[in-house]
């Protein structure tokens, strides 16, 4: 049998790591690599940022949706924004991974392998990592970085006046769900599902691969940091939940304005009209883009690709509580405001 | 209903997160603590180790076996264990835990309350996590620790001449872990169990407890690096298997004393020979205690609480290759040399 068509099972782990350890990136601040009990990473400014966060199978991806090596580059880049997201560059990953016996070796190694293409790039090294077997395939990645000297921009300390500002896609990743929910991924059956609808299979794939592979905008994290940003945060859980956390941090409002939202609401429609659904709402309310929502003092030049998308106001404007997000000034009527990890 | 009564299912993210967080342990090196996209930890010396491990339900730990505290604080332990057996002090954790929706809220406090009880004497923080449902319960931690400018303390750096010594317990787990499977936790029943089997109640609670509650010699990693060690591990999955890695990393070999391991044998006898099982087989190959195996230059003092165990040799010694662990000199004769995560 070859070790493709092998499954984890078949191997011992040591075999299952020779596998795929090969394939995982080497990062530039690793001084002890893993194999060891630990690892050692450079901090060279004296400390580092550290995030984690999981990938559960039949949560979070399907497996016949999209390849592993999207499974390995979304476990990444999920976190890899996280970082950005306080202005630091990433530098270090360590991941747990759970695998049923009977997942293919094949599998792990895809995953590897797209870990690898986010990664290394950017100079992130896999420096550490565990696996297990499990009902399910779960990925916990813990993710670092460096702040190269500068003060890590918060979510609570955005001020009343700041421009609010986006870098990134917003309500791709939610149209990409759709349409594999509503089409599958790809084959002679999802092209004629899409032809039905009358969505182009290019605009399909475009939108899916954002749900598949998100890609954050890194290095639009430090940048924002160098031109003053007064805070930030990841987009993972849809704007105005993720605003909506900035806001009740900063104690404060934020208002979005729909003509800045206009471009990103007509990119969304060659999807949402055939669909039948409102690109408004995933504009507003979907998740898993990973974009980064920033703070600027009024008169800083906002560093592209950031562009405004509205304002920051003092809690209690207009009668609203500190962290309410408004919509040209009044509540926006979405129906489902991001999504809830337990909860209906 | 009372909050205690609850599952996961029936609270938001938020009201979740609120039952648990104030729970949570605080470092001595938090410079940002959770609650922003990632944390910022203090890296004094400009470096910091760091490793993770996965607990997975009905793989590593059963629920009705123990208390969420005890899954809590092993979670934590096998993670600082690693930290330790790089000469380093533990500062901080990560956490991603995967809950089934019908995980009662009171579990999720207690394994909070689990890593508290460890951690905070240590001064060790939780700095950061992530939530998500899914088919069983799934503990990542990543653990952090500072090495105080010293050099960390590897594996590979055996050298044949050298002293090999033991921090901690040796087949405690496994005597705890063959409990649990004869006679199960507490109760009527298994005090009937014990008493037909011969064995001890306060005997059974103490091996029980290790299995439940690993206790790594913490404070010993830092203190053997300090005396000089050459290289050092965690014993995870087994006295044989993990000294046979020091030695391959090592490229030498190991031969242990069995007068060196007669007090070891000799603490598990109380449980052994009731259950008609191997003491010696339990010292050589029982996992999960989490002791620290070391090896010291000749002449170099040993530091408590290391116990000699044994000497490093050249490869070759014997007509051995290098990564062989011998018994007084030849290969002993186990049934199992620890335990593999997904093979037979």
């Amino acid at each position: 049998m070859l070790l493709m068509e092998k499954t984890v099972r078949d191997l011992s782990e040591d075999e299952l790591l020779a596998s795929f350890l090969p394939l995982l990136p080497r990062g530039r601040n690793t001084e002890v690599p893993t194999g060891d009990d630990a690892a050692v990473i450079a901090a060279p400014d004296g400390r580092y940022v550290v995030t984690t966060d999981v990938l559960v199978e039949d949560r979070h991806f399907r497996r016949h949706w999209g390849s592993a090596e999207d499974v390995g580059w979304r476990a990444a880049a999920q976190n890899l924004a996280d970082v950005a997201a306080m202005g630091a560059v990433p530098t270090s990953l360590v991941i747990s991974l759970v695998l049923p016996p009977q997942t293919p070796v094949a599998w792990v190694q895809g995953f590897a392998r797209g870990l690898a293409q986010l990664c290394e790039p950017v100079g992130v090294g896999v420096d550490g990592g565990d696996l297990s077997s499990g009902a399910q395939i779960v990925a916990a990645v813990t993710a670092h970085g460096t702040l190269q000297g500068r003060a890590p921009v918060l979510r609570s300390t955005a001020r009343p006046g700041d421009v609010l500002a986006h870098a990134g896609v917003l309500g791709h990743a939610a149209a990409g769900y759709a349409l594999l929910n509503e089409a599958g991924d790809t084959g002679p059956e999802t092209e004629a599902v899409l032809a039905d609808l009358g969505v182009e299979a290019a605009t399909a794939t475009m939108f899916r691969r954002v749900f598949l592979r998100p890609d954050p905008p890194l290095q639009a994290g430090p940048a924002a940091a160098m031109a003053g940003a007064s805070a930030m945060m990841d987009v993972s859980d849809g704007l105005l939940r993720d605003a909506g956390r900035l806001a009740r941090a900063s104690r404060s409002l934020i208002d979005l304005s729909s003509a800045a939202l206009a471009p990103a609401v007509t990119a969304l429609e060659p999807v949402s009209v055939p669909l039948g659904l409102s690109a408004l709402d995933w504009v507003l309310s979907g998740g898993e883009d990973h974009g980064l929502l920033a703070t600027f003092p009024p008169g800083t030049a906002v560093p592209p690709p950031f562009r405004p998308l509205g304002t920051v106001s003092a809690a209690g404007s207009g009668g609203h509580a500190h962290g309410a997000v408004l919509l040209d000034g009044t509540t926006p009527d979405v129906a489902r405001p991001g999504w809830d990890h337990f909860a209906g």
